[in-house]
């Protein structure tokens, strides 16, 4: 199906040749979307229950233009993610109805206040300054997919006293996002202080040894703490994803 | 020391059975009880209502003994990890009550028959026979800590019908294990198969460019699918204690 | 110079229009000819009966030029791969007659239609949006060394059904060319529904654990499926090439 | 379908319960077969016309033995690879008919003679001593898999006039395995020399630098002749399945 | 100077045929003293005032009793380290009046209670059992060298509350030791706990992502601690050489 | 807010000057002050007697202004390391009293000559010119912190000589830092010429195998002089930092 | 000695206040030359008999030119290596008499023709466009330094017919330098042809597995050819210094 | 050419049938021997001047015997490296007249005093203990090479007034071999000294961040000083080589 025939269809619906329902069941039942660079999933919202995710990176602004309105046209939220200031620019440039968080670089088309269906709280836990937009996009994210959110910065493992003073605030989150660059020791501290799922989120943040997130990530596999998992470097939309899902069960 | 001994002892206290004092200093002993060679913690199980878990390497079978008779003498069930069969003939033969599960190498010390606690399944599926003994070990632990259990083997990716075969058993799951060792693309096929979360195991099974488990770690990590989050190479008991942890929210 | 010109010059030989001496000079002359800065080798297309190929990074567009010169002086056929866009338009503008095809940065001097001589199909499949500009050098580079295409994109891993679908398409091919970058996965179950061969295309696309396609590469050389082999990472070109070869056998 | 069944149905053959012909229909018809630690695809070798192969470490003899059993109990040839001599002779000791070939690692449950299927011949070429059980696994296995082989041992790129000696050998094949450690250079001379597709083996061999065979693994994969693809350290085994298939084309 | 020269030289000065402080004189003037295979460097002590110390792998037992029997002639204390114990028994029952160290793997030789000359306390901190060999290499060797010791033991940063009840310890070392396997993330909490500078051991203890101490290595260098440095990987000797020559200052 | 900052505090209190309450009150609002993105610690001069530090890469000109209110507004001083000199302007602009250091990178917010508060001297040696940034960062820091410096530039182990003839000024120093690139040599050869603690920066100078500071920091770590520990590659701040609580001691 | 004391020596030569002859001993008696941020060392030219090298990167062009300045002063010839051409330009604007070879990136301050004291030819070998670069360095440093040279470039290992017809001039050098990038794999067939010490240079050219140069640095380290050595990675300097006193015993 | 052909050949000389230089030159015509697993290479001697020399690894003692006598047979030296005790015992057992060095791990086969006929004399220095089983095999093995040596030992960087000592020596050699584990620091050092050839062998002595040698061949790889090339890990043998055909010049 290409959007010829998607605009086609909407048209239709438009024009009372159709109606919604049917439209709805025509697109519902397609199982992708054939437009020029990528087959969109619009079953995956559906089977999911969440709003369909977009990766900018490696894809121009004409591209995510033309994904967002074939979602859009099938009356889906979409969620672009790793969107940078240029791209955000032009994109809701040509895309109406977005709204841009530049420090967790993600783009937003949907309701402005989505409503919550996660079960509890997320916590998501940053270290340092230069954590804070891979933290914020998870925690945007997982606002995003219907989560109430807690977002603690700034509480490094050098200064245990203040992740301590922070104790109720972590045993009150269902699960938990713990998001640093450098030795990525916060999620082990974490890990001890609470007995839910921790969700470690190394990122790139450091120099010399750091070596581009390498030594956080080993660090969080490594972990002494047995309620750790891990992401990619840098991946708080994927953490964000995961705990959504255990956040709905 | 479980929390039904704890609730135990407050209750003599409200009864007045013992006093407030002696109670309080009973608890007060309890964070940790000095053997030779490690505080064994018997708060933890405490705190996360799961027996105490002991990872066997780098330990001699005495100290897993003396260990073993301290939790075991505050009334905690205890697991032991990655046990080879000879300390644990060795630990069986000094510690009495101990089951053996070779596969998974693992030693447990408590009931036969665990209650289920967990509120849903955890599927377990591995990809080669070599992946066995990983595997096994998620399941096994698992199992010992109140969850039901499908274990599901040798469904490769490069076989890929055998997996689609399993489709309503991976469904019907609450959360997912997957353990594969070589490319490790195991997870990211289950992963886009289910909305559920995928706890990924890498092993160390493979040779050459499998690197002792760099590739399928890289791999998980690296997976397209966004429901995936990966522990340490070989660690099934990592991604069991999560899957429980999960699996009891 | 191709079999055709040689051919030619062998038979002037043998109706006498030519000296034997002087063809022989001829010949002689043919295994390289010397430019400034680059051994030309007229000869490769005589023994493998394919075009010349160029790889342009590290090469000046004026290099390029005087290659591409002196192999159409010896009425060969000539194909640049990695041409960015800015030196393909100096290319062109200096050396008339070229084709570039922005997406798969090649750039060809020969006839618009190159005339098939593969015994088969080759199918070409890529995971993502971003694995395209490979997947397209690949799909490129085989239909200018005249084999039959199949292009079959965004049919990753994760969403299996998509890749099912397309069996049969999978199974009529003759050389399969599979491009893919994060954990590299497709290879591996594209390889299980074919016993053709499958060369596999790591490609630098995706971040962190990704390491500029480690992770791929490292996944694809250890694929459980066994009719796999592998290439440079980014290198849709070779893998062509070798199609080509198994393709004309 | 477990091992009773399999003995069953065979038993019935015997007894002329059922015919061969439905029982070959059968066996056929099954996706696989359950035994105990294993799923074994009695479909492979339908669907790809040639013997099953299986891969030896991580199994126990008895698990080797089992698998085989199955394999053979429903006419099928078994190839067993990378079997060390103890186990070996603890297979051969439990299952009859075996055939084992020490240097390649091999063994080998079917005709002595295997009629030839491939269409040409496949060279298989390697540097140095050391690099010959790799070779020979590549060498043997193509051999039991239906193909002719040339065997060409101890070419090495420092000693160059050897390999130009067998110019000829090299020419005459339709496929080439090169199997190098150190240095891996083995495969780009000969990739210059011939037309073919080569397919090439890096080999654990060497020390220092080496590091297991990554030096020879990047030095194939950067190769400068273009119709050079690779395979896993050591994977003589791969190179010659694939060696296989386009021997068939 | 030979073995001989030195023999000759204590058998003049026990016949009384020079002083004791002449000789004392004579081998103080030494630059170093040949013998077979190493020169003995009596020098070292006398400049920096502490034991001479042997590094025990790579020599044979004999190589290390001549060494031994050279620094005892000439009066020094020696400290050998890295000794496994069927060296140490061979070298004990060849050299009189050495201790053996079992799980720091010392080997000593010198007066039992070696004086106080360190101006504070050395804290030796370590976080898990399986690093107390290096924990108390380092400890046993400070104590070695002139300095008193606290050892803490099994204070993880998963179970941080067992850390900070130790603050009072930690506080009153003038340096500190921190050993650390897995994440080694324990230096960056003890760290932030002190103003007083931390070294940081490694250890090779761990599995899958810990590589052999990469893991805990990396953390150490990036430590978000700023008085925090780092020694090589199972180092304990070096941290403690360097935290005694702090504790002289 | 610096010890006499709360020493008057006190002091107040004391002769009645302010009530408790309000002593307490200001007090309590120390441990951190809230601004937007970071938490500022004016405890940690306090614990520690020396200035705050900023590290800047991350961190926005504005952010570095607000923080730097902050703590000027608490009467503390400011050190702000890894200033590029644009950032520099931006906060020199917007934040009055600093002084920058261009080749150190560094920027001061506090007096011009800071008093003397260490015992000994620290030598700073660095080996070749393009080490000078980390080296000057190291000795401007130190200088900062209230130590003697002397720096010792362009000192290559190749060229030994010209160290050896800088052997007083080596023995004089309390601490030493030794800064080094390529093969990072040098703190062995100090190591070996005093018998004072030495930390080794190596810095991401040199090409090729140097691997951006790997070479020098794995040569460092290995090195065969006992009284060397590493800090992270580049860490000239880290270094003195350390230096200073040595030489404080 | 600074500038000013530099100045005023060759003031007081022009005055005739000293003899040549006595400031000529002066300056060879100065151990080194302090300039602001480098130590120049005017005596390695009388040592080694050869011109002082200065390496540009990391350098600013003032310090190049007042490096220069000195050692002219001193009468000395200077090599400048790795110098980008704006850097190029911005020198011979300020320092009069200097020659840039922008394809080796060098710039020279001597004789227009350098007199021949090498005892033999050095030959430079390489093997594609793209290693040009690092070849000419090697040959323009070669001839500076006062030797034949002869450069063979573009014969690559995959057309080894090209290398082989150049056998002659290989067995007539006294010394060879190789450069290759990719595989590396020419020294390993170039160190097979001859029998005179070899000198292989790693470049950064090429893609992928290539990283940079690691493949080739592999490649020729565990080289086949025993008559191989290795410098840094696209260190055509290096190479050409140690040919040169290879050359001159 | 095998054995018999040999053996029959050998048996006319010794019957008169022919004549010694008939014999001669039919072996000198030979291009190689084929024996069962390797093809000797009697031209290399003839070729390179120098005994033929066989790397031991990966060879049965049957194997070597085998070449052994081939080679004998042709009235040439044989030097066998890598030689394991055991392996040797079996060789001298069955091939009489060798020698074998257990230290350097050499077994020779040929006259006891070598003619001297390299130019100069080779300085082997090494820096610990542990190194002198590589040291050792570069001596033996330029020794067997005709040439003369000098073999200092223990002079590591950290007691560099023991290299400075030793001056003269390193002075009067013609090339130099420099042979350090851990660091590698030493060839610098000695490079720094000399204005001769320097070959570094790094060896896999060490622990922790020594990777097995790579700390070392990073730091000879990146060295400062400019004479220095560098051979694989732990490879003695290669550096003799090299330094034998230097000091032939």
């Amino acid at each position: 199906m290409n959007r010829d025939r998607i605009r086609a269809l909407l048209e239709q619906v438009k024009s009372g040749e159709i109606e919604s329902e049917d439209a709805l069941e025509a697109l519902a039942r397609l199982p992708f979307s054939d437009i020029e660079d990528a087959r969109v999933d619009t079953h995956r919202a559906l089977r999911a229950g969440i709003p369909e995710v977009i990766y900018a990176p490696g894809k121009t602004p004409e591209q995510i233009v033309d994904i967002v309105a074939v979602l859009r046209g099938a009356q889906q939220d979409v969620l672009v993610t790793r969107v940078e200031s240029d791209v955000a620019s032009r994109v809701l440039g040509a895309a109406s109805g977005g709204a841009y968080d530049a420090l967790g670089r993600t783009l937003w088309f949907g309701p402005a206040e989505v409503p919550i269906v996660g079960r509890g709280r997320i916590a998501v836990i940053s270290a340092g300054t230069a954590d804070l937009p891979v933290a914020t996009e998870a925690a945007s994210v997982a606002r995003r997919l219907g989560n109430e959110i807690d977002l603690l910065t700034d509480v490094g493992v050098a200064g245990i006293h203040r992740l301590l003073a922070e104790g109720d605030l972590l045993r009150s989150a269902r699960v938990l996002i713990v998001v640093a660059g450098m030795e990525g020791a916060l999620p082990s501290v974490v890990g001890g202080m609470v007995d839910k799922p921790v969700i470690a989120v190394p990122t790139s943040v450091g120099y010399g040894a750091a070596f581009g997130g390498i030594a956080a990530l080993l660090g969080m596999l490594t972990s002494c703490a047995s309620n750790v998992t891990v992401v990619n470097i840098d991946n708080g939309f994927g953490a964000a994803y995961v705990a959504t899902l255990i956040n709905r069960l």
